[in-house]
């Protein structure tokens, strides 16, 4: 993998990742004139739920559902340029234009927001990237076939451990928004990483089970809960060193779990048979979402590794893959009971689920 | 208030709310051929997370946006029988017919979901109610006038009341999912009651911070919440017994919390004074709710009450009334950061929007 780090008009980092086939020189300059970016995000903490909430006001602003012929996560061209000045790319990362979280922010905040003294203010430190599967604006993930999908798995890898080198930063979320129904702004096959100074509130209640099992029962609970699923009747699909399946309580509509058989705490740590293996079952839960319905379902991949300090040891990295979808044409809505409440409704049954999804045809047609 | 309980074809149990200056004989039967109520719900527990998840499967089929001429919430006409017999009404309440937790639910279930042994199961036991706030299927909350809206606030207390005393039910939680922007799948004016037989994620969160504080500063934690922002820069309106503040690290894009003056458990507790100094607020609120944008905003309120048993005297009910909506036409979605880790980022200024709403005309035009 060759890996060239670059700058755009705006001083924002640009990554470009090429495979060791085809190593390309990008040297092209970005001739934009653009703003200097602001970020005048806050961090304040939920002192009720112990949470902290991201204030994020500027990014109303940002792009939204540009037409095709705009995109700005195409390539450049001759009189369009883009947010990748070269004209071809293979996987491209840069520093989102409007992040929610960002290194070059306003340190200089008061203590508390205002008139509320429990609510601890902090500078919106963190980091946000955009990450482009590929250059072409209609394919999606599912499409790019096992030496790209391999070579984005390297990607996070690296800007894994670039990110949780960064002095402060607690915790890297590499993502994907899939699909115009869950809100997806730009339709360009692409994935986020968020950095944040703190533990997400999923990762911090996991750790917390974790914890407490071990002190009751002296035993892992992520391995118990891997070696029941692996073996039991919500499996999807496996290899060697991958498991697919669906959670025995599920939250959402579809979802499937995918966990290495081998306990690793992140992306990093896991070896080229490991990545590969992934990438194969991946890449085939993908189709089965895409073709479980008329048309390809929205999903969100949602990468969960271990924090960058605490509570590594305790952690089993793994893959979450979920779909609002809950039947052609109906979308789950996380209304009174989930969003209020957080006390989830699933509107599928697990081994149902488990099974229409083994029994999507994957051939290609 | 006069309270008339009746039955339906099906043997759900149906309520008539009338005030007592219009006391009405509510005697008229359910004559429809109605299948029995089928639930085969369970409730999940999710080691990891610690949590249960409701499996409601059979809710796939229920009435999703039928025409207003098919609405089943109207009063039923010559012809066209509807869920509720008589031929008008104040308010009703009634079990759901697709419900999530019911009490007539399968109760011989095995120990856990199959090949999970930590994933424990349990019957899908509640009750899921719905209160229908008027019978003209055109009007919204926010126009019912001060006595309907008193009337339903003292529906709310009897239901609070009668679920609270249900052996196994932990919390009950009244809400309102308003519009089709959030999934309403019905649109007559309409809340729902879910009586839950565990405390939700959101209660036990905020319980365990109430507590965490006191044993380590002596002091209450909702006092000092509820006193700073009383006399904060984000109260929109507030009366002698209720204020209305956007909190300080809001998670939505327009989020009101309603705190009564005096701390109370629950809406039983509720003064009759306190009742309609609510009444004042909340339809105050909802008005600006319904004029800030060009259309009215789509919204969940959500009530915060005590749990039935444990914790009561560490709670303060509060109504919480958040909109999805972030700007003309913009829906906040909650995507991989909110749906994958539980991160919150808002989108909006907290403070901007104490302001914007406290500036909206609410004066009848």
């Amino acid at each position: 993998m060759n890996r060239t780090s670059r700058r755009l008009a705006d001083g924002r980092e640009i990554l470009y990742f090429d495979d060791d086939r085809h190593p390309v020189e990008r040297t092209t300059e970005d001739t934009r004139e653009l703003p200097p970016v602001s970020t005048r995000s806050q961090l304040r903490y939920d002192a009720l739920l112990a949470e902290w909430v991201a204030i994020a006001s500027h990014r109303q602003t940002r792009t939204f559902l540009p037409p095709a012929d705009e995109c700005p996560l195409d390539p450049s061209r001759p009189g369009r340029p883009t947010e990748i000045p070269e004209s071809e790319y293979q996987v491209v990362v840069f520093e989102n234009r409007f992040p929610s979280l960002a290194t070059a922010v306003e340190r200089d905040v008061p203590p508390t927001a205002p008139g509320a003294p429990l609510a601890e203010l902090r500078p919106g430190f963190g980091r946000c990237e955009v990450v482009c599967f590929t250059d072409d604006h209609d394919r999606v993930f599912a499409e790019l076939g096992p030496d790209r999908a391999r070579l984005v798995v390297d990607v996070w890898a690296d800007r894994t451990e670039a990110m949780s080198a960064i002095d402060g930063i607690e915790y890297v979320f590499p993502f994907e928004n899939h699909g115009e129904e869950i809100g997806v702004t730009l339709s360009h096959p692409h994935g986020q990483i968020y950095a944040y100074p703190y533990l997400p509130p999923r990762v911090e209640k996991i750790l917390a089970s974790v914890r407490r099992h071990r002190a009751e029962n002296g035993s892992d609970l992520f391995a118990e809960v891997v070696d029941a699923e692996r073996s039991g009747p919500r499996v999807v699909t496996a290899n060697e060193h991958w498991t697919a399946f669906v959670p025995a309580a599920t939250r959402w509509p579809y979802e499937l779990q995918l966990f290495p058989t081998r306990r690793v705490p992140d992306i990093p740590s896991l070896t080229d048979e490991e990545r590969d293996a992934f990438v194969d079952v991946y890449l085939d839960v993908l189709g089965r979402f895409a073709r479980r319905m008329d048309t390809p379902m929205p999903y969100i991949a949602s990468w969960n590794q271990a924090p960058v300090h605490d509570g590594r040891e305790d952690w089993w990295l793994h893959l979450q893959l979920f779909s609002f979808r809950r039947a052609p044409g109906k979308l789950k809505y996380l209304a009174g009971s989930e969003s209020g409440m957080g006390a989830f409704i699933t509107d599928t049954n697990p081994e149902d689920v488990a099974e229409q999804l083994r029994n999507v045809k994957v051939t290609a047609e």
